[in-house]
Order: C-alpha cells, then structure tokens, then sequence
C-alpha cells in the first residue's frame, strides 16, 4: 500500500530560534511544503522588523526552496498602519490568552479591549489564529473559551478565524455553527488522551497544552479528520524542548511530532481505510481556507515500518522507540 | 498558636523495603505513633511467614517502641484457617485491582470470584482496605468503582470496608450511604487538584494514583476533613520513589508526603479555623474505626515556618523547597 500527497502543509508549526531552530526546520521542511510558523519567541515576533528577521531565520535555516514559511505576528494592540505594512508578510495573527502557554506571558489579558484591532484585522482580511484556552480548570479552559469564539465569530463575521489545536468534542460542535470558524488539529489529538499522559506511567513527551482530553473527544477529533471535514487542517503543534527541559521537575509543555507527522497520519488514515482523505486534512483544506498556494512537493508513503528515533539532537519525540508501520519513502 | 496532637496515626503508609524502608520509614516515626503499612512489596506480602519478616524490617527500620506499624496482607484468594492465623498479625487485608497502581499486578481481576474470601473476612471481623478505581478513563476510575463499593457494602454489611484515598465528591457522599463504609484520605488531595499536576508546568512530584481531580472534589475532600467527618482519617499514601523513577519518560506514582503531614496540616486547618478538629482526622477517627490504641505520643506543632528540603536521601517531597508555616516543635 502507498499514498501519495501532494503539498503537505503543517498549519501550526513552532520551530524556535537559534540552534534549536537549526535541529527542527529542516526536519519539517524535509516532508512538508510549508508551515505556519508560531510567534511564541522571547520576545515575541511583534513588529514587522522582527517578523522579516524571523522570516529570513527560518529560511536559513531550512536551506531550501521547497518550502514556504508561513509567518505569523504575535497579537497585540497593533494600528491600522502596522498592519497594512504588515500583511504581504504574513499569514495570520496568532492570539494567546496571557499565561496560556510557552512564552504566552505578553498575550492579551482582556479580549474585548483589543476590538478595535479585530476590527482592523476583518477589514484587512487578515485572519485571527487563536490558542483557544482559559485560565479555569485544566481539562475545562477549552470548553470555556467556546464563549469567547461565539462572540468573536458573531461580531466579526468576515474574519477568518482559526480554533488552534482543538481538542474536545465541543470545539468540532462550534466548527459547524459558525462559518468563519476553522480549525487545526494536532496528530497526537488524534491519537491520545489524559489516559496517555498520566492514566499509567505519567509521559512527560506526551504532556502538551491544550491537554489531551477524554476518549469521546479524541473520537470526535479523529472522526471528523478521517471524514476530511473541510474547515479542519492538520497543524502540529510540533514543540520541541531540550529533554532536560522535559524531563525534570517543572515539566514544559509540547510534544514533538514533526519527523513522524506523515508516517503516523498514513498509518492512521490507512487503518481507518481513509487513506484516500489525508491529502484533504494535510494539504487541500488549507491551501482553500488560507488561499495560499504552496511549492510544488509530491511525498509517497508506503506501508515500510519505521522505528521513531530516542532523540533529534537534544530532542526526544514522540513516541520514542516506537515502530510506525507507515514511512515516507519518497519526496519529489 | 500551637496544636498538640495525640498519638498521631497515618492509615495509608508505603515504606518499601531495604535501603528505601530504612530512610523513610524514621521519618514516619518521628511525627507519627503508629501507621497502615502497605503489602504491595514485590512479591507481595501474601502470606503469614512474609508479614510477620515484614513487620519485623518495619519494626527494625523504624528503632522505637512509639511507633506501631499496622500490618496488612495483600488481598488473594486465602483460606479461612490462613486469616485466622494471620488475623492477631495485621489490622486488614488490601485489596488492588490488578495494574491499578505500583507492584499491584498480582491484585485482584474480578471481584466477585472472591466472594468466599470476603465472607470470610466478615466472619472473621477483619476489615478490608480497597484501592477503588476501575481500568477505565482516568478521571473517571474512582466514581465507577463506587458501584463495587456499593455490591461489596450491600453484600457483607458487617465487613468494615475502607475506602482508601478517596479523591472525588461522589466517593465522600457514598461515605454517608453505608454504614460500614470508612474511608482514608491523603494530605495531598486535600490541597491539589489537577491543575497542579498537569494545569502549569507539569510536576511529577505531584502524580499520584488516584490522580488528582477537579476542584470541587478537593473542595468536598476538604470540607468533610475540616468537619472531623467522623469515618474519615488520615492515610497520606505517602509513596516515596527515588527521583531517577520521578524525573524520567515513565514517571512512577506516588507523592512522598511523610516528613511534613503534620506541618502541612495544622497550617491548613489553622487557615480554616479547625485546629481543633485534627486530632480526629489524625488519630481518634481511626482509633475508633479500626479499635486500635496506638502507643503514646504527644506532637506539638507551632506557626513556626518550615522549609520542605530538597530531597530526603534520593526521594523528593511534595512541595521541596517551599516554606510552610508550621513546624513540629515538640515530640513526646
């Protein structure tokens, strides 16, 4: 058995700076078209300077021409001019509630303070990706933060938004009442749940925010991904840490997907006899949604297992030492 | 301020074996007159020559006269003349479901096949210790394990049946239902909730089995430990791993908690104003239920601050590093 994808595109890629930056891009760009490139750095990516600077960081780094980073600016109370100036550079404007996750502490603490930039950012066109959590009780911040997606969706209808990394039933529910709702799901949403992270042995290579939630709501995630639902792309919030900043007693989250994305999907996708829909999940839905056109890649997998490494330099992915029974065999 | 308690005792009490045993199980006797000591060595305390060489290690681990180690056998399929001559050797027999928690593999798979044993144990009058969570979703493990409670409390209704660390609002409600059901409860659970394990950074000093749970279950846990519930006592499940088994991809279970129980909690019954209710969640609850009198022991505890060390030997407390406001000032 093999699959053939064309374009695939990664819609929520984090890729660091630095040496970091160095390990983990070209391991994306290796399978991958293209990826929306998070903003999440220290400082954050918040002013046209610093995103052409990242821009050129990750091109570098990535070395070659077959792929396309897809930047984002990381929100704040940006002005009309900061924006326009802005656009042909970006992708998106990537949203997080303060604290929410790595580096977030210079996110938006009060949503409906900052209208006036989603106002902007309706009537530029640009869309709004948004890391969808509160700050109540862990397993309920994504379900709470549905509120504040109704309210976004129904003030600004002709803004694009993206749910970030949905994970619970309720998120693929608000999918469909909303037109300008989308939505990027993770692999390891697909796959795990809490049960995963602490319901035996606790994983801290599983431990991610948003965490992965109950069986019901990874069964909706997966059911609407193996139906190539059309507002739902893959975004993997791929996340790489150093295993020491894993491995110890403050725990970051983010698991690291982005070498086995494809191998893990097609094995997924073919056990679902979906394989025939992997090319909607991980390319067609957001080359449509996003209105880009990413260079040309053609990736075959084939049903050759593949054991996932212990570590990517001072990284280690997930599900280390596990064999895949899907690789990639070819990239054109 | 200050609070002196009698004879305090902790009902749920892990201290392993060998090198491990003789650090831990010290520190226990220090603040305590006398604990539940679990069976769930590998292989299991299940039979009489076994308990009566554990409770001889305990006894020689420990050096005093003032402490007594309450000795429980592993729950398997035992004869009725085995209980009878084990019965003048422990307090209860411990039953895991099997794969529930460390070294339960050889527990129990169905329970019902035991009927016979804990028809026994009615007759005998001796009482059976339960760690209640089923296989299932892990926050869902311990309100589905309710309905075994209720099957065992129906069936033998002059069985004493402890339900141990109890972790959620149902569990403390099934407490006033049957009156032969009792339960022990954690220091922990009574101060942290999810959030604290998986809601931030993620903190393996504080993953347990049960895991912790949502704030209304810490809530209804607390309340009922303030109010001297009288079927509720102390039994910390202080379970002390070394870090190499804590900061790792497998993190083992278990929050070591002994050294600073009492600390921990005349500091939140204070906050609460219940100082004078401790003495029944620490001692006299559980000599009621069990009809045990510990040796004599008289702890004073201050407002004096304490900070948590580090590590004890290689095992990191809850907690190391933070400062709590009372200390143990005075033992008797």
């Amino acid at each position: 058995m093999n699959v053939s994808l064309t374009s695939p595109l990664d819609m929520h890629l984090h890729v660091r700076q630095d040496s970091m930056l160095r390990v983990v891009a070209p391991l994306s760009a290796e399978h991958f078209a293209g990826a929306v490139i998070m903003p999440n750095l220290l400082p954050p990516v918040d002013h046209l300077e610093r995103l052409l600077w990242y821009t050129e960081e990750v091109r570098s780094a990535v070395g070659t021409a077959t792929f396309e980073p897809y930047m984002t600016l990381f929100f704040r109370d940006y002005t009309e001019q900061e924006l326009e100036a802005a656009k042909p550079h970006l992708l998106g404007i990537k949203l997080y509630p303060a604290g929410a996750t790595t580096n977030s502490e210079a996110g938006v603490q009060h949503i409906s303070a900052m209208d006036h930039v989603f106002r902007i950012m309706q009537d530029l066109d640009i869309p709004l990706l948004v890391h969808g959590e509160t700050h109540g009780f862990v397993m309920d911040r994504e379900r709470e933060f549905c509120e504040v997606y109704k309210h976004l969706a129904t003030t600004y209808p002709r803004l694009r938004i993206t749910m970030e990394h949905i994970t619970t039933q309720d998120s693929v529910q608000l999918l469909d009442r909303f037109e300008n709702l989308f939505a990027t799901v993770t692999a390891h949403h697909l796959v795990i749940t809490l049960d995963d992270v602490v319901g035996g042995l606790m994983n801290p290579h599983l431990f991610c925010k948003p965490i992965a939630k109950r069986p019901e709501d990874r069964d909706a995630l997966l059911q609407a991904a193996l139906a190539a639902h059309p507002k739902i792309m893959l975004g993997s919030d791929s996340a790489p840490h150093p295993v020491s900043s894993k491995e110890c007693p403050g725990c970051a989250a983010g698991v690291f997907t982005a070498p086995i994305l494809l191998p893990l999907l097609a094995e997924l996708f073919a056990q679902h006899g979906a394989l025939d829909r992997l090319q909607d999940f991980v390319s067609s839905n957001a080359q449509r949604i996003y209105r880009v056109t990413p260079p040309h890649k053609v990736v075959t997998l084939q049903d050759v297992p593949m054991t996932i490494p212990p570590m990517y330099d001072t990284v280690v992915p997930m599900w280390a030492g596990r064999t895949l029974g899907w690789s990639v065999t070819a990239v054109h």
